[in-house]
């Protein structure tokens, strides 16, 4: 039965890449990612160095891979549209900051972060893989707000995202300020109003 | 003429704090924060380690301070008040964007935010010593526009500056699009006139 043994190889090949990347994200929570090591990784996973490196060629790579995976659970399609783009808003940005406050996504996130700004390579790959679908999700119920009238039409779109996720992810990243419910709900009516006067 | 010792030991002292604080500026700029080592920059100022170890205690602190001198070259203590916010932002912002474009700036700083997104003692420092004391002028500017009567009365002016300021770093950070005069200009006409319709 010549066809038997790739679709085994293949499923030991799965199984060993999921160990692989839950090991990542159970150890950069542990030790954080300064003392994160693919030996360590390797370890833990019960798998050899070289089957890593074979997948991966940094740590970098490798956490992004696993934060994928992590962010992919339940993951949305589309953002919520309820026909309130502002309740919608709150809502996204409020599970956003439980996520950030929750600590098995914060250390990755946090390391993940890191290493795009000091890694062109893995940041574009971020750019691609992560931020421009979210931001396309984004986009689409930024525009289905303008069709019901409640986005002004002539808004660059890109600047829109900036400004109602940006000071979310700052704050985070900067350790700002509290990232909090309340915090969020004042971003969302702001940003809707304007600073200016009316 | 016992006096003299004193002064003398305090000049050399801080003949040697500034040659320090310079090699590392430099050091970082041109091997990045990664292979940045105390024992270089030692090296570089012409200082024992042990030199540097008694001032610092991390190079994430010892390049805090060298980021606080080369902001502090020709730093504002006011951010300028023509009497038109919206021109004011921009040119403050497009001032931030020159300086993230530029190289000596660029990687000081991307070192420093790394190292406050990991470090929650060196974040709490730099909230203390550079975040606080920006955002403190930040929001005297736009006490001033309240007056004017350029900017509501019933805003969180945390929220107020980090919808100013927050897209700008964050994009930096995270290569998420080109750093241009244009953009910092969508950003202030964006946030002034808000999102949602008038």
């Amino acid at each position: 039965m010549p066809n038997k043994a790739a679709p085994d190889a293949s499923r030991r090949s799965e199984t060993a890449r999921r160990a692989i990347l839950a090991a990542a994200l159970d150890l950069v929570a542990e030790v954080g990612y300064a003392k994160l090591s693919i030996e360590g990784i390797a370890h833990a996973a019960g798998v050899g160095k070289q089957t890593i490196y074979r997948w991966w060629p940094s740590k970098g790579s490798l956490l992004f891979d696993a934060f994928l995976t992590l962010a992919g659970e339940g993951e949305a399609t589309a953002l919520p549209d309820t026909g309130d783009l502002a309740a919608d808003m709150k809502m996204v940005l409020r599970a956003t900051v439980d996520e950030l406050n929750d600590p098995r996504f914060d250390q990755p996130m946090r390391a993940l972060h890191t290493e795009i700004v000091h890694d062109p390579v893995l940041a574009a790959d971020y750019v691609k893989r992560l931020d421009e679908p979210m931001r396309e999700l984004k986009k689409q119920r930024l525009r289905a707000a303008q069709r019901v009238g409640q986005l002004i039409e002539d808004v660059d779109l890109d600047v829109a995202v900036d400004m109602l996720f940006g000071p979310v992810l700052n704050r985070w990243l900067q350790h700002t300020g509290p990232l909090t419910h309340d915090y969020v709900d004042h971003v969302v009516d702001t940003a809707l109003r304007g600073l200016g006067p009316r």
